[in-house]
């Protein structure tokens, strides 16, 4: 069965996206933590995140990185975070988080996927 | 000024190392959230993850994949999470942290840099 990431990719499920190339696809967090929070998935299925073979894995990052850089032009942040969870969608996603200071705690991941009551 | 982890780096501060190579340098975090918590950094002092350009960075992921499976052969764990926010020490770096399982509190972040007490 495809992961609710792949429905995603496909228009089966809605999605705001914010880039797509033909390996990755980034899409605004549907509870997200700060304004601009967005997950990065490959199209290609792999659970986890350190089992992406190394070409893709290097794609994945590069593509990451200009995600990135888009969104510090969009959301006024001091940098983006970035966390790799995984434990709840068998589909590897990168998130990516503005920052807005040391303190700012919703930089954590606490409340991502590892929450009982979160699913994405 | 070099940074504290370039003091590692270079011998000047002590650390217990896990791998190194010539463009990087892994050990274990001195505040572990979980046994076997590593921090993974670019010898190369840049401040913001998301700045480092594109070869290196490409390196500095598969260098972390590597420390990764290492960590997964030598610490019970599901798998081994990712994350990067790098507010604290002007210097790049990867916390590798072991995940045992959905509900682990000790996977997020909150209680690494962020936290007003906690300088590495």
């Amino acid at each position: 069965m495809s992961s609710v990431f792949t429905k995603i990719i496909h228009g089966e499920l809605p999605s705001y996206k914010i880039a797509e190339d033909d390996k990755f696809y980034a899409f605004l967090d549907i509870h997200p933590l700060k304004e601009g929070h967005t997950l990065v998935v490959p199209k290609h299925e792999v659970d986890y995140f350190f089992d992406i073979e190394v070409d893709l894995l290097q794609e994945y990052i590069i593509f990451s990185k200009r995600v990135a850089k888009s969104i510090e032009k969009s959301v006024p942040c001091l940098r983006v975070g970035l966390t790799v969870i995984g434990l709840e969608v068998p589909h590897a996603h990168i998130h990516l988080i503005p920052i807005h200071g040391v303190l700012d705690r919703s930089a954590s991941c606490v409340d991502l996927e590892i929450a009982p009551d979160r699913m994405l």
